[in-house]
């Protein structure tokens, strides 16, 4: 009997709670999983080392994409720039917004999508971001895949690459809620904002993977 | 009296005619043009050599960014694989069609349009290519402009980034003779697939390029 060809799924993976959540989602739902981790100048690289052993221990095929933007417009690329301290205003976009990053991750995830044959993109996006970033919101996410329907060799053939986000309308507990049940290695995962050692406990990132930890009534192995 | 800021465009430069076309007509349309130029790994550096040169003639605003695909699927990019002879068929997805290659460009492009403060990106896409490229047709064009609308910190807030495509419905002895009313100078532009001292004359952009100088009545500097 032919062995079946498993159908294959892009993820994208920061080594932060929710993308790592989204990578085991995938798995669960049956996917091969090609895992895209960007080093796009972060101030810090703790989460690509996160994101790569993570890769690893799932037995996921990875490549990490370095890309330079040689134009600012952002506090998490500028080394000058303050991260802002304490919790974020929701509506407001931070200035930790990178110009069009979710956009360009995207577009790679496509191109990745088309030569491995994938035929969904599995992205962290989340509701409490959507009101800051634009580029998480549920309405961008649909005008992405129209678009890359229109636009891709596979699309044009009458074949899908959906964009999948599945914790799109989950609260943080419920993501760590969910992820313990898959057996998520949340103390592999990182949060921070800052590079330092251990998390910094006080930037918007950390307050919020705090948070959820404390409303999902569990302990975060990772800051002991 | 306070002087208006000028009007900002992002115009993304190959080298080639086409885009060097695009450039004198953001131009002509009194735009301020930031030029993008990428190196994306094709098999010769000829025309980002010719982009640059382009860019600095024209007094504009260029970078040059650099991303290397670690995955495969265009004969453009490998060096294994053997650039097609000869004009290609129409309507079937050149070897040379890199995955999702315009997506990634236009969306480097609405990151560079955001940190500028740009209302529009040019694209030389024609015609000619979308039969062939998926990611050169109208209706994908319009799928993008779509969905950078929904993405981006500009869209959300009302504002406008407009993908113009001006070449997209001419032929090549159109966008000639439109180019020598603007004076672009065809010379410095590089169409060649195969990256040799002078262009090799078989490929499928030398025909393309040498017909289209044959129909407007005009000879191509560059080839003498």
């Amino acid at each position: 009997m032919p062995r079946t060809r498993r159908k294959r799924a892009i993820v994208l993976l920061s080594g932060g709670m929710d993308s790592t959540t989204t990578l085991y989602i995938a798995k669960k739902r049956g996917y091969r999983c090609h895992c895209l981790i960007f080093d796009y100048g972060q101030r810090h690289r703790r989460e690509i080392k996160s994101a790569a052993r993570i890769a690893r221990l799932t037995k996921s095929d990875f490549k990490v994409l370095r890309i330079k933007l040689p134009w600012g417009g952002s506090s998490l690329l500028e080394k000058g720039q303050k991260i802002p301290a304490g919790r974020m205003k929701r509506r407001v976009i931070p200035s930790t917004y990178v110009p069009a990053r979710n956009i360009i991750f995207l577009s790679f995830s496509l191109s990745f999508a088309e030569s491995v044959g994938a035929e969904a993109i599995f992205i962290g996006a989340n509701v409490l971001d959507y009101s800051g970033y634009p580029d998480c919101r549920p309405s961008f996410l649909r005008a992405f895949e129209r678009m890359a329907k229109r636009g891709t060799k596979r699309g044009v053939a009458g074949g899908r690459i959906s964009i999948e986000a599945p914790l799109l309308r989950k609260t943080k507990k419920e993501i760590i809620e969910l992820g313990c049940k898959l057996k998520v290695p949340y103390m592999l995962t990182w949060s921070c904002y800052r590079g330092l050692k251990r998390p910094c406990g006080s930037c918007d990132a950390c307050l919020l993977r705090e948070k959820g930890f404390r409303e999902a009534g569990l302990e975060d192995w990772a800051i002991r």
